[in-house]
C-alpha cells in the first residue's frame, strides 16, 4: 500500500488493472465483476499480526449481470478514468465536484453522493491504493495542533515550509491538510511527552489558555468530531514515528466511544486500511462513565438513540474487552452522559488543575 | 461600542452600571428591570446613517415582578460578576463553559444553553460591549484565510506574530481567531484587489488548487456556512481599513440568501452590533437563481423548508430591494435549487477558468 504512493505510475497501473480485468473476462464470455468483503459490524474481527479490526472473510460480489451491478462497475472505469486525468494534470477533487462531473456519464451518472463516495472506497479495496493516492478530497476540515513540534509541508507552491506548531502559528493553531504522508508532511522534530487528541473545540481552547500544553510538554490534536482520514493519520504517525503515547480526551457518551474506537481499533467504514490509520496504542482518558459519578458532573439522560447505540456497542467486536464493557454498562445502569466541558461546574482551570493530572497519573503519565 | 475595547475597566464599569440601576431602583422600592429591543424580523429596520439594519423601536421590559423575569435578573448579576472575575484574571471562557459554571448559581443556573447565549446578547445591548470585550467565545471555529495579506496577531504567549496569509500557511491557510480587534489582529500589509467570501470547503479548496487568488489577485475567506462573528467582523475590516471590494460566492438556495444577508446587511440576532459586523458594501456573486438557468446546473427540488424559507425572505425587510425580490421569485418559480459545486458538471476548471470571469466582468472587477 504505501510502495503505492511512492510513484503515481503505480497507482495507475493498480487503477488500469480493475479495468483490465473486466475486459478479460468479458473477452473469455465471462461478465466482468468485482469481488468486495462485506462491510458491515458483522464482517469485522481483530488482526493479530496487525494489532488492529480489519474485514474478516465474507465476500459480495458484484456482477453484471444484474442492472444495478452493472451500472457500478461502468461507473468505476469513469472514476478510473476521472482519477487517471487528475493525476496526469496534478489536479485533485473533493468527492463532491466528483459527484457532479458523474453529470457527463450518461448511465453511470451517481444517484447520490453516497454512492460516489463508496466506490472511491471500493476501489482503495480491489487497488490497495489510497484515496489520497487517487487524489480525492473529503469536503471536512482536517484538525488544528497546537504543541512544540515541527512539521514540513510541501505547500501549493511546490515549496517545503517548516512550521513550528506552537511559534510560527497562530491561537487557531496548525490546520493538519488531506494529505498527511511523507510526499507532502514530514515530521520533524518534536520536544514532547504525548500526544492528547480533544474532541471539542471549546476544550482543545480551554487547554491552550491554561497553558497545558507547555506544562505537560504535550501536542494537542482537536478532533472536530468524528475525526477525519488526515486526522486519525498523523495520529498515528506521530504515536509510531515519535513513539509517543497517543491519550484521547472526549466527552462521555456512546458517540464519543465510537469516535475512540475509530482512532485506536479501526472505524468500520475504513477496516481495509486499519493499519494504515488505527493508532493501538491509544488511552482513553476520558470522561468515562465511572467519572459522571466520580467527580459529580452535570449529566443530561440517555436519549433512546443513545441507549440503541450503546446496546450495538455491546456486539461490536472492538468494545469486546473487559474494559470497555464494563464502561458501556456503567453507563447504561446511570442512564446518563456527559459532556467533556461539563468540568466547567468547578471553574475554568478545574480541568488543567484538577481532573486532567489525576487521570494522567492513574495513567502513570503525570 | 470601540472605546470600551480599549479599556477593560470601561467594561467593567458599564457592567457594574447594570447593577447599580437595579440596586437603585430597589433603594427606591421599585422593581429592578432591563429593558430590551424585540429581536424579530419584524423589529428591524434600515439606518440610513449606518447603512444597515438595526432594531427598530418596539421594546420588551424584563421586570422582577414575574418569577421567570427575575429569575433572568439574577443570572444576569451572575454573568456579570463571572465575566468581571475572567477580566481580572486574563482569562476568556467557551459560552459552554459559562452555561456548566451556573451550575454554581443555586436559582440562577441556566435553563439551556440557549438562555445562556441570549443573555450575553442582552448584556451587550445594555451595556453597548461586545461578547468579545466580555470574553465570552463561541464554540465553532473561524474562518481560514489564503492570499497575500498580512496579519499581526497577539498570540496567547502575548508576542506579537507576523502571518503572511499565502506565504506563511500551510494549503489549510490562517486560521482566524475569535478576536478580530486591533488589540489582538492588527491589517499590517496587503497586495490584492478584491476580498472573495466563499461558502463551502471544496471551493475554497478549488480556488486554491487553481491558483485563483493569485491570478486575480485576492483574499479568499472560507465562511464555513453561516460564518462567525469574527469572520464578519473581520471581512468588514479588510473592506474598511484597506478599501477592497467584497464579492459574495455561496450555493444557491434561500440558506446561502440569508448567509450574504448577515454578511451584507446585518443579521437579526446581531442587529443591535450590525454597524460593527456588517459590511454594506458587500456584493453577491453567486450561485443566482438565473445562474441555474444560464449555465444549465444541476439542480435539486426545492424542499418545503427551502420554500417556506423563500418566502419568510419575501417578508424579511433586508430583502426588499428590487434584485433580490426576484431572485427569490425566479428561484421560487424555478423551484429548483443549486450547490456551487455543481459547476464541476463542466470539469474542474470552469469555475475558474469561465464562471467567475464572467460573472467578476458583470460586476466590473476582470
Amino acid at each position: 500500500m504505501s510502495a503505492s504512493r511512492e510513484d503515481k505510475r503505480l497507482v495507475i497501473e493498480a487503477l488500469n488493472g480493475v479495468a483490465a480485468e473486466m475486459h478479460d473476462r468479458m473477452m473469455r464470455g465471462e461478465p466482468p465483476r468485482m469481488t468486495l468483503p462485506v462491510r458491515s459490524k458483522s464482517n469485522i474481527a481483530f488482526d493479530e499480526r496487525l494489532g488492529v479490526f480489519k474485514y474478516g472473510k465474507k465476500r459480495t460480489i458484484r456482477d453484471a449481470t444484474s442492472l444495478g451491478s452493472a451500472r457500478q462497475l461502468l461507473r468505476a472505469l469513469h472514476v478510473i478514468e476521472f482519477i487517471e486525468q487528475m493525476i496526469d494534470s496534478g489536479k485533485s477533487s473533493t468527492l463532491r465536484e466528483m459527484y457532479y462531473i458523474s453529470e457527463g456519464w450518461g448511465l453511470g451518472k451517481f444517484g447520490s453522493q453516497n454512492d460516489s463516495n463508496n466506490l472511491a472506497e471500493d476501489l482503495e479495496i480491489v487497488t490497495k491504493c489510497l484515496r489520497e493516492d487517487f487524489r480525492l478530497r473529503p469536503e471536512e476540515d482536517g484538525a488544528r495542533i497546537i504543541g512544540n513540534i515541527t512539521f514540513e509541508e510541501l505547500n501549493r507552491r511546490g515549496e517545503w515550509m517548516r512550521i513550528n506548531c506552537r511559534d510560527d502559528v497562530g491561537d487557531s493553531g496548525y490546520g493538519v491538510p488531506y494529505n498527511v504522508e511523507d510526499e507532502k508532511l514530514r515530521l520533524i522534530e518534536e520536544d514532547i511527552d504525548f500526544v492528547m487528541a480533544i474532541e471539542t473545540g471549546g476544550m482543545f481552547d480551554r487547554l491552550i489558555e491554561n497553558g497545558f500544553d507547555e506544562q505537560h510538554r504535550c501536542a494537542l490534536i482537536h478532533l472536530k468530531g468524528q475525526p477525519a482520514r488526515s486526522t486519525r493519520r498523523i495520529i498515528k504517525r506521530m504515536n509510531e514515528q515519535w513513539n509517543k503515547p497517543v491519550i484521547v480526551f472526549l466527552d462521555g457518551d456512546p458517540w464519543s466511544f465510537r469516535i475512540f474506537a475509530s482512532i485506536a481499533f479501526g472505524a468500520i467504514k475504513t477496516a481495509h486500511i486499519s493499519e494504515y490509520l488505527a493508532t493501538r496504542e491509544a488511552v482513553y482518558l476520558g470522561i468515562t462513565a465511572d467519572d459522571i459519578l466520580a467527580y459529580d458532573l452535570p449529566s443530561d439522560d440517555l436519549s433512546s438513540k443513545d441507549i440503541e447505540a450503546l446496546n450495538a456497542e455491546l456486539t461490536d467486536p472492538r468494545f469486546s474487552d473487559g474494559w470497555w464493557r464494563q464502561q458501556i454498562e456503567t453507563m447504561l445502569e446511570l442512564g446518563k452522559k456527559a459532556e467533556q466541558q461539563s468540568l466547567a461546574k468547578y471553574g475554568l482551570d478545574f480541568v488543567t488543575d484538577t481532573y486532567l493530572p489525576e487521570k494522567l497519573g492513574q495513567l502513570g503519565l503525570a
